[in-house]
């Protein structure tokens, strides 16, 4: 079979690898759609992320939906032919972290298509993929096998969520709306928020963030101060979901959250310079978010139940073979929000 | 003017009250329409509940809608002629628990329509209401008068929810299914949860509920076991809203809930037996839920944004002079669930 | 070597019993002391509570202290001749609620001395026992057996403390103390309450509870009316730790509760009628706390750094050849705090 | 009467202030001690911090004892003579913070000696303060003066530690032991917490931190890799109390502070740069804490009933004619924690 591998910076490669046996616990599932993720992005144009190095070529991706083509003897509840979202998170179920349910903290976390241990984690861009049960989650008939793919992506989005606490009433503000943050607007709205802000810097992933259902989409480039007319009071906004990584948008964002503000930093960034005084004096909590556990089994039982619409994220749907084609585009924010490889 | 003074048990009458004055930060409103509560339907039937007994004539309700008619001299941020519902509450402000945030507590709580203190709280089934401007919220020109009047339930039920603590991906059990039961489904699904079961002991109010999103409506009188195929693995359900005060309906649950479990008791009832071991055992966490404070807010702020749906609840609205007979339907559960009075 | 086997009510033998294989990754334990819980008296005396009945003989005990014999081959991290406290409670790790931290929960726990189950859990109230290592707790010098065998009831009291959430500054009543009412002063002021009222029936009890800090002991059998001094402004008490199992004095606190006052309910008790409408209207919050997980670590940390002092609850220490005797004194409440069994 | 006033860095004087009225539910307390904030310091020193700058000559001082000297009319629950400790803090009661229960995050705080507001809030070094009733506290008999004037940064400890949430059990570190560092220590024992270390960068604090009862004192100035012994399995610590306001000491906890950590920023600093990534893929939660509310009558309690012991944190009392000599030593790290002014 083939599968998506990235050698080097620039250096994506269509190969073929063997298919892994099926163990009698496992489900062999043909991939049928696989998302871009931004961290694929950072791989294919720059080989990692901040300490996160390509050591060894890699099966890149993690976002994947498809149809079980066969099954381990042991297993029970999935049927061959049935479709499936496949969650990339397999934690070791031991450690001491696995036994405080913080599986997302495991010592011993195998992530697809991840280059944080070595050898690396061998992704899920590929035509077949053995996965555990516990990774996958059955795909209702309403639900497309792109939308599938989408239920990593909406798994992150909802995880931050629950860092926020209840969401019932509250103001929120999303600063950066990649799709991570479209899907914030989701899945806070999802959560009984009743007013959603978004910034950022350009107009195209605003726009989309409208689509998904924010209140109000302020483009902080051309406005810099568009958040000054929220910091009477001490501040408008109970809670801010920081989906940039952008240290100027994190900050810029301090004045207009009231005290006792949460932040929830979802993006990953480098080092950032952070007003400590006014993190004090307006007591914040400033939470960080990191993947996902339970949260896949709700993503998809969200979409199953029609209870989100993640369509309008979906910008463009590719074969596999044109993965070149199709990372140019995912790069490209203007055009692009999420794309979605098609395995079949 | 006129308002509807409960006298006795039956003895609901139609009578002229002198207007009161509006002071320099209140507002005087025109009342529209007025929903029946269950416990305007106690004074009407039984005098009282409980331990609160009618021992004076008073105004009935304090689920109501209307338009700014004047306003004192102080009151900025409204204008007459706009439309808003009126929170009941009145708390004092500066009593300790006031100064806790926990403004249901109050110590010097004065709420419409209530006998719970001597002399009664008049109430507010009557042409015109002086409000202090913290009790009136504008209402969208979406919203009708009668969604308006819907707005104190709401908050009920919103308050019950936030009791509960984050609902995202939660399985959540009502029992009982009257208009806070409903209300409390929309309200659930609002916050997120996943999966939502009721259950009661009527048709009607269920197939309300199955209305207005619940995924699952089971009939206990039907079938008293219906709950049990939740028992396996020591419970399904994170969450139980209690709100029948049924002693049955909550220790019926108990089997189907996981240890854990969250119960907000919603449903006033009177003595009701528990097998306390079990909540020790499973650790449950039972906590009740009463009336609320900015939850009024919230609800018209979801009523505007058309985030949530309260329209399949109204049964029918009925001209305030038809009082008695606008009772007798609220009392008959086959046949209504939230009747609205016309005070125009 | 000798257990104390439970064969009926009142039928408690010194039999021979065969000391099982210690495997690689356990430990031999010699134990040295063990306390006499109120689940054992329950045995002894009524051959069970609620639903939990003997089915078979049964060692008795969950409460031991005792130094290591043996170590299994894989064993690191302890040493032949150290002193541990050995906790109880074996979770199987892979259970739903073991995966969620929640291991007193488990669906396939293992109790030692406990008939919940069927094959029953053999006890610890032997010469020689078998632990995994993730039983055993060493012992500082300056911790007596006896003291160490205290480890698990007092894990029991900080485990309903951690349920209870922060305490510092906390207004805390305490119904009920026997040895866990007791141990409840002591943690509960080690979790930083500064204000604690017990109450009790007997007078021996409120002294004990007295010597371990408690600000004030009432007795309710002599003064039903003791805690109305407590019920202004809606109550003085922000925490309850009902620790009787009794229903009066589980309702005869709750005038004295203030508005979401939380209610630790740690005694087991049959059937509770209680005043649902109460819970409702001051929106109380009554958790069940059940054993414990993690607890037991911070118990013998507690105990090892001398942070807390159980020596005031200890009555006798007898040998286990007076089983008996030893078993009469402890339900002499008269008399008797904790007794402990010696099986050197 | 006396007061002391700065008007510029280094210009401290004593000079006279008129007596204030005393109002109807004031009292007016003679000051007998005053100890010396780093904030009074700073002032002395550079004459404000951030951007909070001198604009007018001020009383310094928020930290003081004394005893009732007369009432108003209307004082009910007090008498002359009797010995009090005086909160700084004035919050407003009316505002929206205040009606949510974050008084310290009052719109309208008045806060003796702070240069927050223009005109700046006189401070309480000075021979007569008038007070509100709910600003003074009872001392027991058994609390010295300068215990008492300990009952404010006390009260700042204790706030930190609220916001961490539950202690018992937990593994705490605090970095930074001036006084607040060194009450930290006090605050979290007395809140549970098993174990306790303290970093510093000089020799006389960490000894102050042992007296008090860390369990380890580290001097990351002579081994600045300290910490890294606690970083096996992705760190040790549960909390982080950073008492510091330098960045190396909030950054340099990282390791050692286990995932979903609980950091609790107490020190001022200005902007600190810090790495995100590691924010986020720990999921700590960073927390800041400001002055206190109701944790100043918590400090009061645990004073009076010998719950806590402040007195080896007391490295002189000076006359208050002496301030320039008293400032001279508070700013002496290498020889006083708190210095004490007193006003007779």
């Amino acid at each position: 079979m083939k599968a998506l591998i990235i050698h080097a910076p620039g250096d994506l490669r269509v190969e073929d690898v063997p298919t892994p046996e099926t163990g009698p616990h496992q489900l062999l599932v043909k991939v049928r759609c696989g998302g871009i993720c931004g961290s694929d992005l950072h791989y294919y144009q720059h080989g990692g992320f901040g300490t996160v190095r390509l050591q060894e070529p890699m099966v890149l991706g993690h976002e994947v939906s498809g149809v079980i083509e066969a099954m381990g003897a042991q297993v029970t509840g999935f049927a061959v032919g049935q479709r499936v979202a496949v969650s990339p998170s397999r934690p070791c179920g031991q450690c001491r972290y696995c036994q405080q349910g913080l599986q997302n903290h495991c010592l011993d976390m195998r992530y697809y298509g991840s280059a944080m241990r070595m050898p690396h984690v061998q992704g899920a861009f590929r035509q077949e993929l053995v996965a555990e049960v516990a990774q996958a989650h059955l795909l209702a008939d309403s639900v497309s096998d792109a939308e599938g793919a989408l239920a990593e992506p909406l798994s992150v989005a909802l995880h931050a969520v629950r860092r926020a606490g209840p969401l019932v009433g509250k103001h929120v503000l999303i600063t950066g709306c990649g799709p991570i943050g479209a899907l914030l607007v989701i899945a806070a709205r999802r959560a009984g928020a009743t007013h959603i802000t978004v910034t950022d810097v350009a107009a195209a992933p605003l726009r989309s963030a409208e689509k998904v259902g924010a209140d109000e989409a302020l483009n902080v480039a051309q406005d810099p101060q568009a958040l000054a007319r929220y910091e009477a009071d001490k501040g408008f906004f109970d809670v801010l979901f920081e989906a940039s990584g952008n240290e100027r948008a994190l900050v810029g964002a301090f004045g207009a959250l009231r005290p006792r503000g949460i932040i929830v930093q979802v993006g990953l960034g480098g080092e950032m310079k952070l007003p400590i005084n006014m993190i004090v004096a307006k007591e914040f909590d400033l939470r960080g978010a990191f993947r996902f556990h339970e949260e896949f089994a709700t993503a998809v039982a969200l979409l199953n139940k029609g209870l989100v619409d993640v369509k309008p994220l979906i910008s463009a749907t590719l074969p596999y073979r044109d993965a070149g084609r199709a990372f140019a585009l995912a790069a490209d924010r203007s055009q692009a929000m999420k794309v979605v490889l098609n395995f079949d």
